[in-house]
């Protein structure tokens, strides 16, 4: 495939869902190269009104949770009523620690195989600010291409949650019957950020563990601030390996989905996302920049040298600092 | 009083707990002039010696839960035990909503007689920035002035309960024995980030309710992320107004200062809050400066414009907005 291919030949063959064309797009988003930005901002703005129909839904857990198991069945669950699903993973560490997904053959085996189903793993080694950005423009290219549901798993390593929490419409937590030690690797803010529970691995044997985990959660969540949107957080549970809940897993998503279309709050999350991305990009990219420059760097380094120190913030050095840049 | 103290007046009337010099000296920390924030600057690095020496508390709770009640008794507690106790509020819209602490006449009026006290409201109107320095440096002043206890209060309007997370060293939630509505007022993160729950109000007659209220926040604090320096949140309960359980209060406070220390987490924590105050500081004061040029604000409108209008974030447009920077 030619590496060239001029802006409308991209934004084309994403619209007619060309899957060689989608890739290339997605990794011309990745890429850190300012060439690269150009042409893939110019076939957002081409395709800009066919983005942003999806349903975005955020799948996060700990490792072993089921993650895969469950997008598996969901995945082939929607893919069943005519849906077309995407599924992204947000996790940098993740060729590092677990297998990107593509490489780990054995996850989503069945749903890799539809033709309705499209995967993409984020390339492993990307700082969080490019994974925003291109994570977001990943999601605008298969939405242009058709799909409509986009399912973004994520691991939750550093702030990955955050950032997939900041770009999803729904966000899912998924439980283990057995509340132990496996608690202990949630991150901060995600049993506040959940707008739904999924209690997985509930089979024969601990019907009763996922009982009392579930009255547990009910506890726990009480104790939690209100979401803004006025959505009680809901708690399922079943089977992802046994296909069991899946139904009423997905008939919850669109009871939440009714719901926030209802009360107008799903439009006014979508553009409160795009402008925090967009000012965070800003800011990301504006220090970059300032932090290459020696004098700058130079400065800095000394000020949180003396910050050690002496134990007191250098406040007036620091607006000198900041003057001189302007 | 003479308005133009020199730094070594200023300096040497905190050290000696000149308790006028040092109200002058905190007003200069919160002022906004650059010319205060020099001198101040100065008066700090003179003192840096004698800073860093206390105990700093954040105490939170919703409206109505007996803040100012449990400070007064935790206060005067202390003085009976030779301690210097001083009061912070970091609360912006305090004199707005509430009317700040000097203004309500009838509260903490006992601590208030108290030689060995001092309290001091944050003026009203100040931007959450501005808070966090002037905060930061009061404690500052007042540790110089010899205070072995911070109590800093706050109502958890906005992003004032982060702010006094990140500068104290243990953060104490307190919660009303009925769990209902008041549950409600709850903001973000907090539960995760307290470190000692205090259940205010338990008398002779919701004796039954307070018990459940300890089970359910026991239950709670399980699905919360563990804490980095290993301490486990611990739920006490008592009534400030009839003075019990504040003995036991402060065993529990000194039992986690020990356990800290021994782990070594204080000095670390300390260090880290240093640094983040330092940096968001200079970031905010490097994004004042930005926004007050009229071609970086009118292009960054049109970018927002952009985003609103189209759905899209253009981020080769923001890259070249940069630029035009460097």
């Amino acid at each position: 495939m030619n590496h060239n291919l001029s802006v409308q030949e991209l934004s084309n063959g994403i619209l007619a869902d060309n899957r060689v064309i989608l890739s290339k797009a997605i990794t011309l988003a990745e890429s850190t190269l300012e060439s690269h930005h150009e042409i893939i901002s110019q076939v957002l703005e081409n395709i800009a009104d066919k983005t942003g129909k999806s349903l975005r839904i955020g799948i996060t857990g700990v490792p072993g949770v089921g993650k895969s198991t469950l997008i598996e069945s969901l995945g082939l669950f929607l893919i069943k009523q005519g849906k077309k699903v995407a599924v992204l993973a947000v996790d940098p560490t993740s060729s590092v620690s677990k297998g990107s997904i593509l490489g780990d053959k054995t996850r989503m085996e069945e749903l890799a195989k539809e033709k309705n189903a499209f995967i993409r793993p984020t390339p492993a080694g990307e700082k969080l600010g490019g994974v925003a950005k291109s994570t977001f423009e990943t999601i605008a290219l298969c939405e242009a291409a058709g799909f409509d549901i986009i399912l973004i798993e994520t691991v939750g390593v550093g702030q990955s949650e955050t950032l997939v929490y900041e770009m999803t419409d729904i966000f899912l937590l998924m439980q283990l019957p057995n509340s132990g030690d496996e608690l202990q690797g949630i991150k901060r803010g995600i049993m506040e950020r959940a707008d739904l529970i999924f209690i997985n691995k509930v089979e024969e044997d601990n019907q009763n563990f996922a009982k009392q985990m579930k009255i547990d959660l009910t506890t726990a969540i009480q104790f939690l601030p209100k979401k803004e949107n006025n959505w009680k957080t809901k708690i399922l549970q079943g089977s992802a390996l046994e296909n069991k809940g899946i139904t009423k897993l997905w008939e919850t998503i669109e009871q939440y989905f009714l719901f926030v279309n209802e009360n107008n709050s799903f439009q006014q999350k979508r553009e409160n996302q795009l402008l925090f991305h967009c000012e965070n990009y800003l800011k990301d990219i504006f220090f970059q920049q300032l932090h290459s420059i020696p004098t700058y760097k130079n400065q800095q380094e000394k000020i949180l040298e003396k910050v050690k120190n002496n134990k007191i913030i250098p406040y007036f050095q620091i607006n000198q600092l900041v003057k001189r840049f302007f």
